[in-house]
């Protein structure tokens, strides 16, 4: 019996992190171009830009820059901010990953499948 | 900015238990009938018994004991194994929530939506 998440982050009540967009971002720090970003996503630049657009808006934080580039398009990167807020994400994640691991084994620490009785006082294996 | 999760569990990489089937079960519970539960979710009487039988495969275990009924159906109960399974279930969903709190304080411990420099010390606020 393995516990899975899906983890995201509101900030009043509106998406501002997602496992979804956290990879968008980190393929925009790997490859230095939203395009290939997008591309790689299977999302158009158009709607990429967007999702980047509305983290920013609803974080209050810039988190791509862009060069203004020519017919292939200019360099993206991440600002210092987006940096950070990856690397806050990912020690979340891990800590969180932990912490699912820990919970698991507290409550369904018996056989796989197999819940315990609560009187088998398992809960230490 | 809060942290959500969305969470289920897996057995031998298939579905064994999530919020929406846990809704299910208590539904099946409080209201003492498979037929009223399953309307309560707007899901058709078959859907709602296919779904039951699914979890009970998946985990080998019998979950819901249904008296057969006339027309309007018979009364449906809860085995003790669904019972400790639900306990369990809420259980980690409480102590879930506990971590996620404190995995929040710990990584996004700054003002809502500006994340934290990693020079501020900020971890203990």
């Amino acid at each position: 019996m393995e516990a899975h998440v899906k983890l995201w982050f509101e900030h009043d009540g509106r998406l501002v992190l997602s496992e979804y967009r956290v990879q968008l971002l980190r393929l925009i720090r790997d490859r230095g171009s939203l395009a290939q970003a997008a591309a790689a996503m299977g999302l158009s630049y158009r709607r990429a830009w967007g999702k980047v657009r509305e983290l920013e808006q609803n974080l209050g934080l810039p988190l791509v820059h862009s060069d203004v580039g020519g017919a292939g398009g200019g360099k993206s990167r991440l600002t210092p901010e987006a940096e950070a807020l990856l690397k806050q994400y990912d020690g979340f994640a891990r800590d969180l990953e932990a912490a699912l691991r820990a919970l698991r084994q507290r409550h369904f620490g018996g056989l796989p499948g197999q819940p315990e009785q609560e009187s088998t006082g398992a809960r230490s294996r």
